[in-house]
């Protein structure tokens, strides 16, 4: 099925805010097996709207708008939408009782008249409830073609997709689809392929597609099959060869992010974690806090940026900081010993190198990483060389940080 | 004058990457007196994109393009452009001895023959020289018509549009367009608005326009004159008058980041500073040390997430914990004050408080913040209260710490 994406708000052609919603929705629907043709952005004006819908329809069958669904007058997808699809409003007493419910609940705002137009529908409309605010979205077919309408508020949209539009799509085709999202760290995208070339090749279903992203890269295996148990069950066959090749590379089969990984395997593990970070900053300090719950485990991070503050938070010595420089694997592993010597915690990891783009030589180059890890098992410094600006450096320095831990997790 | 912008790249339709290019050119565009109308994204498909511009020529007379210049067989913009726009394609020997000239300094890979398809332009092009890749792009005009084509990765194309396409597209309009970002601190859009009010009703130019960003807000000043000279008076004389009325909360008058003023101010004044933080978990540092040359006088960061790190490592006295709890003014002044006798920089600011979503109270709700800041004029405590999810609320504290050292820095 051929599908394109409609983001209907001024607001986005002024360049205010970033597009998620796009990025969100082609991701999902080439998950589904659906080829997504375009990506369109128009203002809250009904006639361009229209007639980009009429364009649209001549090439795809299915369109996903995204935004216009409010109460206020220049929210005007449902009106729109209805009258191309060859439908008329009708007002749904049900619905409105769940806005005046969602109002009442929230407590914070005042129902006005104006949001009685959100309880208007096309008369064949497939309603889609909103747990997350008051716009309800909605699928409407009229022949082959098929529009349905989301509210623009990422939050709601990727809520409201997640819990029925999926169903919806699934329930048009015949078949049922399954995919996993395998996620590796240490490999990259061509690698990556060579070593499946021989799955890749021979294969149409399931089927395998690679991605790369900043520093990692992903593995999609999907099949689509009469009923979804077979088609996990295709899945997971899939999956089982897939580990056998580059197991020691995969790090979720669910999509979770590393920081994720870790972070949870900590707090299940009981296991302590302190850091100390000099290019990095405190971006692995923070990425570990991202993580709601981490203060079970996390004990503390130590940006020590000035020579000073490595001798005296980490007992860094002297001569090592002379006769090597802030810069090396001495350097490296006397942080995190000093760190556990201070700290005491179960996993001490330390990192040190030069983020750029000023502070290289030829012998030190931008982008060199030293990372020391402490654990029960000993100390071990793992050398990185890194391509790339000041950001790209620094968050693949931070990934590396959590890549260690991950081995060290593998093993406890 | 009305204009689109065309994203060209099948791996957007896949979700894979965001498309910020649009973002970007959305606000330059706006900001020269542009109106955005659509934007358009479609794959490598040389069929698609005809169709496309000649539709979107119906409505808009500039069409910005990016992606799809490069080497390969699946980079077709320029020569479907060229088409649309009945023109042809030259070789131009100048350019191919650019291209070649990047290739030998960049040392890195080896010039193709596929290369030379980059030097070739249509005739009637104004070609654009590209400083950070191989990928030159080109303005062309046809009637009223014009596209102008830019390549894709961010950094090539934000380069060449504010090097060279801002002038071409002054160049067409008549009169010069000139005008300001004001960036403001503490300081609701609404209020904004409401405080000049008689500044924005009663002008047609220079006009004043507010924008709305996280925990931030913008005020934009724009005249269109005769002469650019002129233009830039008018911004100016109308820049004091607003500074008459909300001075105090302008921290830039040049689109500057709130960290990046403290950075400079710091470094500048040869200010040394250090922090400690409890709820951001290290963003200030990572933020702070965002900003390259920052090791002049950042000594370190300490992240005291435990209560053993905050007494540790700051001599936060037991009693005070007991007493007042981890998140209060006592604690967060007894972090600022301890970090400076650890570390005797001049500045020191702490930050203790909820994040969430987990550990508030009634009383200590989420979002509760203290933020304490030691300087040679002695150590003030703020309170804050952020609205908002854990990444909006630790986002909001750091932003707050780096205003509290901005308010200093006023001083000294």
């Amino acid at each position: 099925m051929k599908a394109a994406i409609l983001t209907v708000g001024t607001e986005i052609l002024f360049g205010q805010i970033v597009n998620t919603n796009t990025v969100f929705l082609s991701r999902e629907l080439n998950n589904l097996g659906i080829d997504v043709m375009y990506h369109y952005t128009v203002g809250d004006n009904s006639a361009r709207l229209k007639e980009l819908i009429v364009d649209i329809q001549k090439d795809c069958d299915l369109i996903i708008t995204t935004g216009g669904l409010g109460p206020t007058q220049d929210d005007l997808t449902k009106e729109t939408v209805t009258d191309v699809m060859e439908d008329k409003l009708v007002y749904h007493e049900e619905i409105w009782d769940e806005i005046v419910g969602y109002f009442n609940a929230s407590g914070k705002r005042k129902i006005t008249e104006n949001n009685k137009k959100q309880a208007y529908f096309p008369s064949r409309a497939t309603v889609l409830p909103n747990e997350r605010g008051t716009a309800p979205g909605f699928a409407l077919k009229n022949g082959e073609k098929i529009v349905i309408c989301l509210p623009g508020p990422p939050g709601e949209m990727t809520d409201m997709y997640e819990k029925q539009v999926v169903k919806y799509i699934k329930d048009l085709s015949e078949g049922s689809l399954y995919y996993r999202l395998i996620r590796l760290y240490g490999l990259g995208e061509s690698d990556l392929e060579t070593l499946l070339m021989d799955l890749i090749d021979g294969q149409t279903d399931p089927t395998l597609a690679t991605y790369a992203k900043e520093g990692e890269c992903y593995l999609r295996i999907a099949s689509k099959r009469d009923t979804e148990k077979e088609a996990e069950a295709a899945v997971d066959e899939m999956l089982e060869k897939v580990r056998a090749i580059i197991g020691p590379y995969i790090y979720s089969c669910d999509n979770e992010e590393l920081s994720q990984v870790v972070g949870r395997l900590l707090i299940e593990k009981n296991l302590t974690i302190s850091c100390a970070e000099s290019c990095t900053g405190g971006l692995f300090a923070k990425t570990l806090t991202d993580i709601p719950g981490i203060s079970e485990v996390f004990d503390r991070g130590l940006v020590t940026y000035s020579n000073a503050a490595k001798r005296e938070e980490l007992g860094v010595r002297s001569e090592t900081l002379g006769k090597y420089g802030a810069v090396s694997p001495e350097t490296a592993e006397e942080m995190a010993k000093g760190l556990h010597e201070v700290t005491g915690s179960d996993i001490c990891i330390a990192v040190t190198g030069i983020a750029g783009p000023g502070g290289g030589t030829e012998e030190k180059p931008v982008g060199l990483v030293y990372i020391a890890t402490y654990s029960g098992n000993g100390t071990t410094v793992k050398k990185c060389n890194f391509m790339g600006n000041r950001d790209k450096i620094r968050n693949r320095a931070m990934l590396a940080m959590f890549h260690e831990i991950h081995k060290i997790l593998g093993d406890t």
